[in-house]
């Protein structure tokens, strides 16, 4: 089956939730994003964001992790009702990225995946590329991040 | 001093290099990008990009990563020139980000960042939008990823 026969256009579905604790955001920022914002609470604090949070690039990736579990959950039920999961191939890039407000230290983040469009691969007839929305709100419900990719479908 | 004193327009500034290992490899992805071809070497051979590579995340990390380095370095090397080093505030996202080709296992990834234009904030005179094209190639010269990318200037 193809991923516009799972998913209506437009529709959004929701992949998951992930905490985001003040150490969790310390580990990775320590390592690929050291500014004082994402790695000292109290010089946080005097910062522009008035707290400790996430570098963007690990709200980026808690998308990336909420989806993969998402996927793989989807694609096992599909095969357990004896259906054929769409087969996805990776992505070769993003467009539009906001990060809307920071990831605090305590916040819950639920990610979304919306299909926004499919297309004919334009030289390859054995592909579909499917257009997708990716966003992530904190527990107020307020917007923390958005972006839209391209992923390849093999058919 | 501003960010256009400092960096000609158009002009690329290598920031620096970071070596994926393996290692650097599976412990990015088994955290965040758990898909067979970035967390097992035998499954990636067999995958679409027969062999272990880096989670796209973990390539955009590692600009991150190096752009930080950079950037005390210079902003220690100004202050101690008895210049004062331009102020730099949080990015809002980015623009077309593309992965050109996979980032393997053993790679070296050599990042930079070419000042593209700068404007005057629309609503407030205190700030300043440069815009940035950030880069990585590994070492045989070719492409990996390229995004381009809002950053405030505070003056």
């Amino acid at each position: 089956m193809r991923m516009a026969e799972l998913y209506a256009l437009n529709e959004k579905v929701v992949l998951g939730s992930l905490h985001f604790s003040a150490e969790d955001i310390v580990r990775y920022a320590r390592q690929f994003d050291p500014q004082p914002f994402h790695v000292d609470a109290e010089a946080a604090r005097h910062s522009l964001f008035g707290g400790l949070c996430a570098s963007g690039w690990h709200t980026c990736a808690g998308w990336m992790k909420t989806f993969v579990a998402f996927w793989s959950a989807e694609y096992a039920r599909l095969k357990r009702e004896g259906l054929t999961p769409p087969e996805l191939g990776p992505s070769s890039g993003f467009r539009d990225l906001r990060w809307f407000k920071p990831v605090f230290a305590g916040d819950t983040i639920t990610y979304s995946v919306t299909l926004l469009d499919v297309r004919e691969h334009r030289s390859r007839t054995d592909r579909i590329l499917c257009t997708i929305l990716c966003e992530g709100s904190n527990q107020h419900g307020e917007p923390v991040i958005r972006f839209e990719s391209t992923v390849l479908e093999f058919v």
